[in-house]
């Protein structure tokens, strides 16, 4: 790792300066310190110095998800993060991540800047800024539902969709169903795209007919409601299974105002088992992310990569939640 | 869980015999106590009560692997997980598991009878009869290369086998190789299944072409070695990946033999990273299992499990090692 001395050499200035800088001292300007700690981050640096007895911090990113009240899908996530973390003596600080930010600091500035020694990040998607930053980061980060290659600071954690879908197909073919039709919105996010070719390898390994025909994704829910869902019901679709909770509920919704009733008429599955779940109507049949588990999992492989050991990805067990929404296929 | 009355009510005898089986006294046959154990499984038990200050043991199965010497695969994997293990208060017992024993007693029983909380499996094939077991086990259970689908106490630690295919795939184009063959022992196990389909896929994604004849499977090396290289050859593979390393220097030394120059006139690449590779002739780049670390994370697997994070996949990141066999295409 660079000293000192070496960013003091590189960028002509003196040692003193740079320590000060480093030390977030208040007679250094934000611009030059700013300067400072991009050329140590260039440089190798990783970790500031920390004075005896300040917290060891580590930080949650948030970028598109919500987590503030217990029915939201991040709260639990962050719950059971804590819940590992605190007790093993880390300070953990919840940071909401704006475009602004990431494009204004490198992700390693803005880490070392605050003084934090790893991350659990949710809700990037393919096209921000600091997914390019991860994939040659030196902090120790941990991903949920998003993955990077070769780079031995970064893991992936999240729940093993192929089984997932294995589970959801299996079940629909034990109640005699032969057309599966899949809803998805759009596939610019990691996890989107993984659950698209489950299905295709779920329905392939079951022995079931496909075609690029039977998935539709948009956007918009409203979109896929009207694009897609009449299509795959013409196609003479038994079942559909639905890329995640909102997307199932909207077609349950749908498919009632057209006239099909459900399970009798047609099967509907969710994917991520939402609270709402239990009060849709009918309740829904879905593959249950733990959202404990997750944010549990994602302290064990922070953990992990903190002590070099280094987890590329952890897959938490899907779970197949039976509720109302599916039954046999109508003769 | 069944309690000793329900065990007793079910096998028609008393409770004390009951209970003197699962303590395994002495005055009650190997036989009762046998029966009274498979009872017990088949109802639900999955511990039993043990004596205060008693040992808290977890066992290493070993199946098909050498460990003893340092030089052996196994022996760094065992390694990792007891400097995790043990410091945490477990003994760690190491039982290698014959197809007699696999026969003869249920896995759950098996465990039960010994008293372990846990296991860590090595070298388990798809042929041996606990895999079947491992599907609806009821106790924690980490396996080393094998995956069992939609059982919520097993789960499978390896390396990120994609992830190296496609390390050493690119770093192989990047060379300027086009046409790249693959050898293979026996697609009999779980990872020659998936390193086959990870070569494939490499390919795939970096826009190479392939055909199903890029690749052979022998289960003897020597039959790998007299049918499928020269067929690789005569196909004018530039370079050629292996499913492991030994296969990688046995095509070393036949292509050698057969008047080739490694790696002017061929790039060869192994797999796992053994002890070997910095030996052979030539020095033998390879896609490294870092095995202290999947030690390691074996442990972290089975603590998660055996406090109900239901992980079923943990993977390291795979590392391209550089060494000597692998060069530029010849012009």
């Amino acid at each position: 790792m660079a000293t000192i001395q070496d960013i003091a050499d590189k960028m002509g200035i003196s040692k003193g300066t740079v320590s000060k800088a480093l030390n977030g001292a208040s007679d250094i300007s934000e611009t030059l310190q700013k300067s400072v700690l991009e050329t140590a981050v260039e440089m190798g640096y990783t970790k500031l110095r920390r004075q005896k007895g300040a917290a060891k911090k580590l930080c949650i990113l948030t970028k598109n998800i919500e987590y503030e009240e217990p029915h939201q899908f991040g709260y639990e996530i962050i719950l059971g993060f804590r819940q590992m973390a605190e007790p093993a003596g880390y300070m953990v600080e919840i940071v909401p991540v704006t475009d602004e930010l990431q494009k204004s600091t490198p992700y390693d500035v803005f880490m070392l800047q605050n003084n934090y020694l790893g991350a659990f990040g949710l809700g990037f998607s393919l096209t921000d800024s600091w997914m390019k930053d991860f994939q040659t980061s030196r902090t120790p980060t941990v991903l949920y539902d998003n993955y990077i290659i070769a780079n031995p600071n970064i893991a992936y954690v999240g729940i093993d969709n192929n089984e997932g879908m294995e589970l959801a197909v299996s079940h629909l073919k034990q109640l005699g169903h032969q057309k599966i039709g899949y809803l998805s919105s759009s596939l610019e996010s990691h996890i989107m795209q993984v659950r698209h070719k489950a299905f295709f390898r779920a329905l392939k390994q079951n022995g079931l007919k496909s075609a690029p025909t039977y998935a539709g994704s948009s956007y918009y829910i409203t979109q896929c409601m009207e694009k897609h869902l009449p299509r795959l019901l013409d196609m003479g679709m038994t079942a559909i299974i639905c890329s995640y909770d909102l997307i199932a509920n909207a077609a349950m919704i749908q498919c009632q105002q057209l006239g099909f009733h459900i399970p009798s008429d047609i099967s509907i599955i969710g994917f991520d088992d939402l609270p709402i779940c239990a009060y849709t109507s009918p309740p829904l049949t879905t593959i249950r992310q733990d959202r404990i588990q997750l944010g549990k999992s994602g302290y064990y492989a922070l953990d992990s990569l903190m002590n070099k050991i280094s987890i590329g990805t952890l897959l938490l067990h899907a779970q197949l939640i039976l509720r109302n929404s599916t039954g046999p296929v109508s003769k």
